[in-house]
């Protein structure tokens, strides 16, 4: 019944739909780790549902905050055992972080990626940037060339603060690679490391909210997107890939978090998906791992936290999933205008 | 426009919707290897349509059938260079074998899970069966864990000759654990096995075909299924778990091949899952590795295989996904009764 009554004032005070099976969740991160990152990152919510159980935990005298930590009390562990609540274990492997894929054939080319990612322009919050780990990037590589997707294939990448492009390019595998992004340095960065490498990298200056220029329709292999995790947003990004596939056995990789993202937001995706014309091979939760971003003190969740500390810059607590979708039929996908908004909504923790 | 025609031949001839991309597939799991069932599983199709794939490339002679290999042609070779298709490649972490988990705690479960399993019932062709290794059973258990899904549980296992719910109590965590199977063998084994190791193991025989005892609906916080694959008989069984979930927050574990099942089928299945309420949280291809079954010369498959070789009793070949749902919704799901076969249909192979 605790459990249910905290649901349902997160439900009502911050319009996030979870369950008293979330809030067990968020209970079961908080008996595996005293650091509030950490604690975010297991607890796998939105964060600021997150931040209201902690609060909520915290009046029942379940937690106590202290130095920066959020510390279990007595009564915290006496209402767990009460509860079935037992400390949440990830155990994932510890030669690939739980990607399940083998990365020492391309040990040459995260060396290179890395010394190129080098003068990355910074994330902005302008643009909802916030970029993940060069480790992770070049996995991504890895998952779409042992999927097939990569070789001889066509690739458009939309929105690339995750220098994904580069990366693809880098293996000179792909026939094709194409990067769309709104953000002048990235497009400009990308450029500059095309000409200096050598690189068949075309790349184009592009807001996603605008339509698709007709010449990307229907012309690609495969996509890589990490969409604005606003319903909204999301789905446009999403349909602006899957409006550039070429048709059935087209794929696209797309990430999506559950700190910004309940699964009831998943379960929608999902669906708008499916009904696109594909269908999701391959889901791996914390597939991406994130580099802290330099506006962690104004983004929207750091007013909710219950204790605040500046995470440090690769100390990764900011996961997303993989999803790899494959088109089964025609694109069925409108490429029309967004105005105003697309990035937030009641989930939304880092614009 | 070979590829084109290669798939239309397939769907055509066998019924299964492929795509030239699929049949690219097939052709890349041939360069791959020589050997029939390392092409079958790297083809990720149908394995009917895998056959007719190779019979269609033997006309072409792009392959030979020898010694009971398959072996590309120079002149083979040659169309896959003008095609762009390149020899398949899988890359798993060698240490997890891609599962992304760590097994390494579970070893003396593993251990007692072996030794009990000695003298499991050999998979029937009658009752459809075919069980995985016991590493993947354990696998399983792990996920279930790291997910919060075992302890302190309550999980039902709808079909078991994986021996899933045996590995379940074994580990002592859950709080109940039941398995419904419709095969007098496997109901025997289970409750001796709980009788001697003293389990908290309930074991109901049960044809999955006819619905759900009322006092199992609504009851349980997991489950686990490995249906047959034909649409109609994997829609049945994965319903009938999900109606044996509590709510919201409650999960199932569901395997699903390649092999008997298209991407068009599978797309139709996560379709109805959604549907039902639920949503895909996890989806690791080829989580699962079975155990050749002893009816292997008598399988559906086996008179369209170009070449013929029984493989080796643990010898990998027939893999599959392991897809973890959630309910972020009450269950909308119907308990009713099915006649007559629900579990062949144009993909199927090993029935």
């Amino acid at each position: 019944m605790e459990l249910e009554a905290i649901a349902k004032r997160i439900v009502d005070k911050q319009g996030i739909p979870v369950t008293a099976r979330d809030v067990a969740r968020a209970f079961a991160a908080v008996l595996a780790s005293e650091d509030i990152w950490r604690i975010v990152d297991l607890a796998s919510l939105p964060v600021l549902a997150t931040c209201e159980a902690l609060w909520a935990f915290g009046e029942r005298g379940w937690v106590r905050f202290a130095g920066g930590r959020v510390l279990a009390t007595p009564e915290g562990q006496e209402a767990a055992r009460a509860l079935g609540i037992r400390p949440a274990q990830e155990l994932p492997c510890p030669r690939c972080r739980g990607r399940g894929l083998e990365l020492e054939p391309f040990r040459d080319l995260l060396r290179d990626f890395q010394r190129i990612a080098r003068n990355r322009p910074e994330a902005a919050q302008e643009f909802d940037q916030g970029y993940v780990t060069e480790e992770t990037t070049v996995a991504r590589i890895a998952l779409a060339l042992a999927r097939g997707d990569l070789a001889g294939k066509e690739i458009l990448v939309l929105g690339d603060d995750d220098l994904v492009s580069l990366a693809a390019a880098l293996t000179r595998l792909p026939k094709r690679v194409a990067a769309l992004d709104v953000d002048p340095r990235i497009v400009d960065f990308l450029r500059q490391a095309a000409r200096e490498e050598k690189l068949a990298l075309e790349v184009v200056q592009h807001d996603l909210r605008e339509p698709l220029p007709p010449e990307l329709l229907r012309r690609f292999d495969t996509f890589f997107c990490d969409p604005t995790e606003s319903l909204r947003g999301y789905l446009a990004f999403a349909q602006r890939g899957i409006s550039a596939l070429r048709g059935a056995g087209c794929a696209g990789y797309l990430g999506l978090t559950r700190l910004e993202a309940s699964l009831a937001k998943w379960r929608r995706i999902q669906m708008a998906l499916l009904e696109a014309g594909a269908v999701v091979t391959d889901l791996f939760p914390n597939f991406h791992e994130y580099v802290n971003w330099p506006y962690i003190e104004t983004m929207r969740a750091w007013p909710h936290l219950p204790v605040k500390r500046v995470p440090g810059r690769y100390e990764p607590w900011y996961r997303s999933a993989l999803l790899r979708i494959e088109l089964v039929e025609e694109p069925r996908v409108e490429n029309v205008r967004y105005r105003g908004d697309i990035f937030t909504d009641a989930e939304a923790a880092t614009t």
